[in-house]
């Protein structure tokens, strides 16, 4: 016997979620805002526990609810989606000489007027990032060391620091081990001898399209030619237009940011750098992984890198503690996988190594907790900042009158007022 | 009227000279001895004190006595050109490819392994650097600057250091400004610039024969020949070798360490060092100065560097404070003339900047007169190891048995045993 179809039977977790979502359509409920817990909508809406937990379960699927540990369900902030999506080249990618002409040190110096919004680069402002601890961390090190301070950290570099980089590789998806990294001076040096070691002058990489400035200016010091694909705004790179960029060049190199990438600000899905390091492991091209900002996620879970979805060895995955720590530590590193004895040889004729104290203090950071304790602080600082700037009375951009007493608000992830 | 010419009467101040020649001759009087102060001689010789002092600077000119500051007249320690010099290659010079295998990593392995004296690398004893007063200094400044200490130190670097490294310039012979210099990390970075802004790769670098072994490995990692010129333990590199050479062979830079040459031990002398200018200069041919161990004289003046004979702007001077005060803080400086922009251009895309503290720390030692203080100590430790190793009792080479207690005598200044 079959059961007849009731469309119009809808259970009652569904009639609250489709009333709950109506709310946060029309903004009674907003980005950011507070649900009331399971146990007082079940209390309210005079539903079971269950019933109203079914109920959250279906926003959270819809995308419009987020839990956050220990704190409640919460409004999402807008999805990416809703603003205007830039436009990329529409044609297909064609190599590209950047012009002698760059942003770089116009917006270094603009990053410390204090008359200016700090848009430009993405650099952290000094009061989200842990200074004094740090600080202190350092003093005691450099203290308890005395004259043993002030030894070469030969390369692959400090022991201690490279060792709580590799335990931290879990979080990536990777099972990296200490040997496998060079501490480098920041991610800077480690993509710098990451390109080095896999092209010679006048060769082509592919770079996202936009990419860090930074990057515009790295090829052109190194003689490289850039041959930029579209980067989307939720998926990350165009994977078709990256397949016929491929066929159509040689390609000695692709140097991508796939986690919060710079400018765009999206986190690649697991799926697509599945997809992504297949298509360029199959063709030997090697992999350049910018991860700098990957520690950084504002929701959910710490992104996956590209170095976890490689079984051949193509990534050579660099990073930094300069946009989470220290950026005057210059603590970086570089997993470079089959190029790791070529990058060693040109880091030791290039800097020699990189200084000592530093790496000691970030290592006892990361060793002692401080680390993970602070991650936990920034993440729901930057949550807030992303919630504030998606209200809509940021469209209307702040008068410079008022842009300097924002400018710490928004800096400190204080409440901003709103107009 | 003329005046007989009077052969036999020679003055009394030549008698006393004569004398006290034969007896350093004869070894009387050895190398490192204390001779009587000038009143005690005036008074043993009886003779006035004008007298007796006439008669050491008599043998002060003849190269066998020298005045230490606030110590008195000692016998100087043999000359170099007493040791059989080391032949150079006799023939015109060649290009040469250096081979893969080199002793880089061994050395720097072997400089930290405690049972073997040190005498592979030029790099100092840490018992002989301020490691503790540097290491303070570290802390202090850390916690002064508290949240401030993090940030980074935008190339060309630290002003408070360039404006101390400036001042400095003028015990080379030269008046550079803070803004002549750009901050490194270490030397290896500033000669690692140098050689990459004047050469393309597959260029041929003169260097002299034999030369820092380092310098083998960064020639043959940034795709570069070298060009061996011999190099004279009295006279630094031979002028008319070179002459040959250039005349010979398509020379992009000249990669020199005029001032206590590694691993010769020479300092060039001054009239060589012009001469060297205005032939490399008249060429069209970049120098690029290693100065690293010009602050190490052990008697006479700091020997000027070839920067201070230089009207054309051909020279790149590069140095740190590796060998002198931290070899871990890697802090070093380039002064590039007219390749200064190219040079800062590369930086910002290789390392972006250097480590903050670290420069701080530098520049507040020197600032505070602590490297004068320590120089004036360094010096004096290792004229008296020059001395010991002068002693014939050295040339039978201790027995691995005996090296370990002598290691540590032998680094930290104090009286070895002459056996």
């Amino acid at each position: 016997m079959v059961t007849p179809v009731q469309p119009n039977r809808e259970p009652v977790y569904q009639k609250l979620a489709n009333s709950l979502e109506g709310m946060i359509r029309e903004r009674s409920l907003r980005p950011g805002d507070r649900v009331p817990s399971v146990r007082q909508f079940s209390a309210q809406q005079r539903v079971s526990v269950p019933t109203a937990l079914q109920a959250y379960a279906t926003l959270e699927t819809r995308g419009l609810i987020e839990a956050r540990p220990k704190s409640g369900f919460y409004v999402r902030p807008k999805q990416a989606n809703a603003t205007p999506e830039p436009k990329g080249p529409a044609n297909t990618p064609k190599i590209t000489r950047f012009a002698k002409t760059d942003p770089f040190e116009t917006l270094l110096a603009d990053h410390s007027n204090s008359k200016l919004v700090p848009l430009g680069a993405a650099l952290p402002s000094g009061t989200l990032l842990p200074g004094i601890k740090l600080a202190r961390t350092m003093a005691a090190i450099s203290r308890k060391l005395g004259a043993d301070s002030i030894h070469y950290d030969i390369t692959p570099g400090s022991e201690a620091l490279r060792h709580e980089i590799a335990r931290r590789s879990l979080e990536w998806g990777c099972t990296l081990k200490a040997e496998d990294f060079i501490v480098t001076v920041g991610a800077t040096e480690a993509v710098s001898l990451a390109l080095q070691v896999t092209c010679e002058p006048g060769d082509t990489v592919v770079v996202e399209s936009p990419t860090y400035f930074g990057f515009a200016r790295m090829l052109r010091e190194l003689k490289l030619k850039a041959l930029p694909v579209p980067v989307d705004s939720a998926t990350g790179i165009d994977l078709d237009a990256l397949q016929k960029a491929l066929s159509r060049n040689q390609v000695s190199a692709c140097l991508l940011i796939p986690n919060f990438h710079n400018p765009v600000g999206c986190a690649m899905p697991d799926e697509r750098k599945k997809q992504l390091v297949q298509l360029l492991s199959t063709r030997g091209v090697p992999i350049i992984e910018d991860d700098i900002y990957g520690d950084m996620q504002h929701q959910g879970s710490r992104p996956r890198c590209l170095k976890a979805f490689d079984p051949h060895d193509s990534v050579i995955l660099c990073s930094s503690y300069s946009k989470t720590l220290a950026p005057g530590y210059r603590v970086g590193y570089i997993a470079a996988g089959r190029w790791h004895s070529q990058v060693a040889a040109l880091k030791r004729v290039t800097t020699l190594c990189g200084p000592t104290l530093p790496a000691l203090a970030v290592a006892e950071f990361l060793r002692n907790g401080g680390y993970d304790r602070y991650l936990r602080s920034v993440r729901q600082a930057y949550r807030h900042q992303v919630e504030q700037m998606g209200k809509p009375s940021w469209n209307a951009f702040p008068k410079e009158s008022a842009c300097r007493a924002r400018r710490a608000d928004f800096c400190s992830g204080a409440n901003c007022p709103p107009g």
